[in-house]
């Protein structure tokens, strides 16, 4: 018999109908396969627990942080389980220290360091449907940990790894990958199947489908994925490794990203090492620096513009400063009107045309490239944030993706 | 350095002032005592969470009921911590679990086995104040458990107990133990000092201040308990061993509890072991029976009346209505328009006279006794629940409860 990891996210249990109709899923699923349930928290609960830490501190010390977000996966998870019980199908709930999921002690974004699922092998092998707390661990030293964005994802990931599973379907609220956000171009198509790599694309220029980081560990540990919808059941998206023998489409999705904001620091002399000593910088407060542009070089010095999470930008903003004086450089400056907008296609790697005409359609639109980079299967360019959802609409046309 | 374990109820953390409140409290206590801290969850947590399961599923397994409703109290116990740290203080909340709360595995009413308190000491020794979640412990068979009604003032006093603290104060929304029930007597008065004889009977008889259990395991350790209010923060009442240098009051309140009903079995056939054979099989199912009465042989036969808690009824008159026919008895009827009020003093030990005002006195107000039973310390009568208020009334101003 195979075994399925099937993970429910928030808005799939997000209430007492939602929850019955998945457990109604799971009792359907097990008549065929084992399954091993993975459980977000309700719909709102965290973001009502958040304001509760919000209302009574302005201090929210991470493991306390983390004793007090794992309480909602403990209520979607005993609520899941009581669901089947009235299905009459056996069920147990674990939270992520009895599923075995060992963490580091990095309260909220914690890595997992070891499974250890012992429990839901035992429970397996009785007939129990083990139903697990998502997003959360028990770390070496014994405390609550939580795994961060996306923690659930990479919870069901990597049972399924550990498990040595058939596959991991991701229950959402959408019905699987699109070439690109249907409420930005509503002719999007629905993917039937993304490669690892296009996926790892997707996901880190701003697709919102599945965390980048329960990707990479799916491709890492060759977990099959399926993003699938918790409203309709219907088949969603196969994400697995590339096959050679199927024909690769140039071009899969566009994705844009306004999540990052374009910090600029002018007058930097132009010499070996000044950069480097930004960036060490900016890397040793753990600043995750995207796309990086140095001017040509006049009178000597130079500008140097790059991206960072805006959620960064005070703390970059900050370093900058500190850095600028030191390197002999002018001025730092902060443009957050900007927005990344990329296409992703495992068959770029042997077309290089894609760029060109990228450049061209972004060109008869009028729209300026300020910041350009690619990978084997990827382009992105930096345009103003006004641009993106034209842009987006008009190259996913280009491309042809709605066919 | 003394050492107190604080309780707060879930009136106590009930919103984010309330428990801005109780961190106060607890900073302040902390610079003259080393404090461990045990909390219920906030306010209406509990209710929800059992609303949402009754939504879910009509079927409701412990070992998931007790998952669910621990939730409760890491969220109450991590806001706690939270609103330390803005004070400034170092606090880390423990789950029962973490805590070293060892039960057995009986689900929503388990026993506390063993407390293995090493973390929270290992805190208390660091200057780490521990808020550790009430009414909660983790099973030999590592499952998560709940103790059932009154279960955090059970947690409070068992590590009070196992840390041999100096005391233990339950804050909760009243200002201590009362001489009646405020709100049935206006001028009862707050007890200074009940010992855990009289609290064990005020607790049994309706006193809804602390739970029986807690009290029990206090006395059987030896734990000094103070009731305090967390509203008013005034000294409370003290409940300790009984002082024989004290002048004991001859009554020191007077409780009602409608929480029972009357069976009564008609046409017993009156002979040895018949009784026996009923009682055994309430007991079988766990069924507490308080008062009983038979009355006088007629034609050999008799009628037995007792009484159960009215959650067990259903289950009492199964088990009655299966043993009757077996023992010849008649019918089995139900009454639950009874209550029951007592008179609770440690002075009554020596002063026979008690039963007798109190009779007299609910012979003024016409108010029949239906069935009488009586300790060492305590008179309670069974009598029409409509005539409760009126007697409490009558009895605590007999006595002179007020003064």
């Amino acid at each position: 018999m195979s075994l399925t990891v099937q993970k429910f996210g928030g808005t799939s249990v997000a209430d007492a109908d939602r929850i019955k109709e998945v457990a109604d899923h799971i009792a359907r699923s097990s008549q065929k396969e084992q399954v091993v349930a993975v459980v977000s928290a309700m719909g709102k609960t965290t973001d009502n627990l958040i304001r509760l830490a919000q209302d009574v501190s302005g201090i929210h010390p991470g493991r306390e942080l983390d004793m007090l977000l794992t309480a909602g996966e403990r209520i979607s998870m005993a609520l899941l389980c009581m669901a089947l019980a009235d299905l009459g199908i056996k069920s147990a709930s674990f939270t992520g220290s009895q599923a075995g999921i060992i963490t580091d002690t990095t309260h909220t974004k914690a890595k997992i360091l070891e499974i250890k699922p012992d429990r839901l092998k035992a429970a397996l092998k009785e007939g129990i449907i083990p139903v697990v707390a998502g997003f959360q661990g028990v770390s070496t030293g014994n405390d609550v940990t939580t795994l961060g964005r996306g923690g659930s994802d990479t919870t069901a990931v990597a049972l399924a790894a550990a498990l040595n599973a058939d596959r991991c379907e991701i229950y959402t609220d959408v019905p699987g990958v699109f070439s690109a956000d249907p409420r930005v171009v509503p002719e999007a198509k629905k993917l039937k199947h993304v490669s690892f790599e296009e996926m790892l694309e997707i996901a880190a220029t701003g697709g919102k489908v599945l965390a980048l980081r329960s990707v990479e560990f799916a491709r890492n540990h060759n977990v099959v994925l399926e993003v699938r919808s918790s409203f309709t059941w219907e088949p969603g998206t196969l994400v697995n490794e590339e096959n050679d023998n199927m024909e690769q489409p140039i071009v899969s999705a566009v994705t844009s990203d306004v999540s990052s904001a374009k910090l600029t620091i002018t007058g930097v002399p132009d010499q070996p090492g000044i950069a480097a000593s930004l960036f060490r910088g900016l890397a040793d407060r753990a600043i995750n620096v995207d796309m990086i542009v140095q001017n040509t070089s006049q009178d000597g010095t130079t500008d140097i513009s790059f991206t960072v999470p805006k959620t960064d930008v005070g703390m970059a903003v900050e370093i900058a400063g500190q850095i600028a004086p030191m390197i002999g450089a002018e001025n730092v400056s902060i443009d957050e009107n900007v927005a990344q907008v990329s296409l992703i296609g495992a068959g770029m790697k042997t077309n290089p045309g894609v760029t060109a005409t990228m450049f061209e359609e972004l060109a008869k639109l009028g729209v300026n490239i300020e910041m350009i980079s690619t990978s084997p299967i990827r382009i992105s360019c930096m345009i103003r944030k006004d641009n993106t959802e034209m842009a987006v609409k008009a190259l996913h046309q280009a491309f042809s993706l709605e066919q």
